[in-house]
């Protein structure tokens, strides 16, 4: 935790919070805080600042907040995301929320099994949790959004394509294809494939909705080695 | 499991091997494997190809070999890391693994707890059980060695400066750094350090062998995320 995060439930005055969950037991089992001294917060969707310890108890603690930095930037990209296996998707999460994706789109895809779909770390809150841990470790206090879209035809299809216009559009893909472009600063469309590959028919619709293959090499990537990868190459 | 790594002890002749582990298992269960089907296969230091299967019984399976292809070439690195925790170690492994990485020496840090160099996950067979999950991840067949170097001093001074001596030599660093170069052809000799970073007087030891500091952006990586961050951005 590099960021402590503040809910809009933790403040009981504009510059004041009370803290008693897992925060708190960070404070006096990490940082090893006493009264009086300073960390770094971020207020969940605005501002970045210090915050002073006021008052430290067994049970909570208090503290005095200044929000005075913006928040790093995303980066100028959607991922749409064949649905990893639940252990992988919990850290692609942290994932994504570390790296500064602002949006995530997760889909089906013919080599996502359909038990994946019934994970609990699909739930809303379960989601949330690990993009905080995300955003801790990298210290931004903005959550990405995440989409859901069971079915891949159409979302490719119907909404796909107005999300790729005026991107450039890339899927993540092995084989004969141009490398994975580098240092770009316009903004990216990127779709990144399950475990085994997209197969040729959701390439091919992909292709339609203006995404072309692009290749990092001939190493298999796992899914949250690859969407690291590919985004520290792209931006 | 991409591809079916073979050890010595599995060869009963040169093109022969016998099967009756976790990679039975495997075939069985994944690739649900009949007589007849080729599977690929690599040879631990050596080629790689594909292997048919001649006989597949509950306990044992055995298969012919023909190994006629080149691993993929590694990067031209050797990574210095700081010991990460015992359950980032085990994934640090894979990746590097995975990322064709073939020299890594792992060093203490002012910020490496000293319990983390009690892991078991540092013997040599813990070691060599997760570099093989990288392999076969990425269908490389070439272990990369590993290096335990417990005194940061007498390593940086007395042995980094040759592994250095025709290599560019960086340390990745946040801060007031250049940026991490693109696109690399050249050897590198890549520093990577603690959670919660080097301190001034290591990045010093380490710039006098040789390495440079070098920066990644504002957000803060895990261990793990930042190897694979920064070996994509490289090379």
């Amino acid at each position: 935790m590099n960021l402590l995060l503040l809910e809009e439930a933790d403040f009981i005055g504009p510059d004041r919070v009370i803290l008693s969950d897992r925060r708190l037991t960070h404070m006096q089992e990490v940082h090893r805080s006493a009264v009086g001294d300073n960390l770094r917060v971020g207020r969940i969707g605005g501002l970045m600042g210090t915050a002073q310890v006021l008052r430290l108890e067994a049970r909570e603690a208090e503290l005095q907040v200044i929000l005075d930095q913006a928040p790093p930037a995303k980066l100028p990209l959607t991922l749409v995301l064949a649905l990893p296996r639940p252990k992988m998707l919990r850290r692609v999460f942290q994932t994504v929320a570390t790296m500064g994706v602002p949006r995530v789109v997760l889909v089906n895809s013919y080599r996502v099994e359909k038990s994946f779909w019934q994970t609990p770390f699909l739930e809303p809150e379960a989601i949330r949790e690990q993009l905080i841990l995300g955003l801790e470790q990298a210290r931004d206090s903005v959550l990405p959004e995440i989409v859901i879209e069971k079915r891949f035809k159409p979302f490719v299809e119907d909404r796909l394509p107005a999300l790729v216009d005026g991107t450039l559009g890339l899927v993540g893909h092995p084989g004969n294809h141009p490398p994975c472009p580098r240092a770009l600063t316009e903004p990216v469309t990127l779709a990144i494939g399950p475990e085994g590959g997209w197969i040729p028919y959701e390439i091919e619709l992909l292709g339609k909705a203006g995404l072309q293959p692009v290749q990092l090499g001939e190493r298999i990537l796992r899914v949250e080695t690859a969407v690291t990868a590919l985004l520290a190459r792209l931006f």
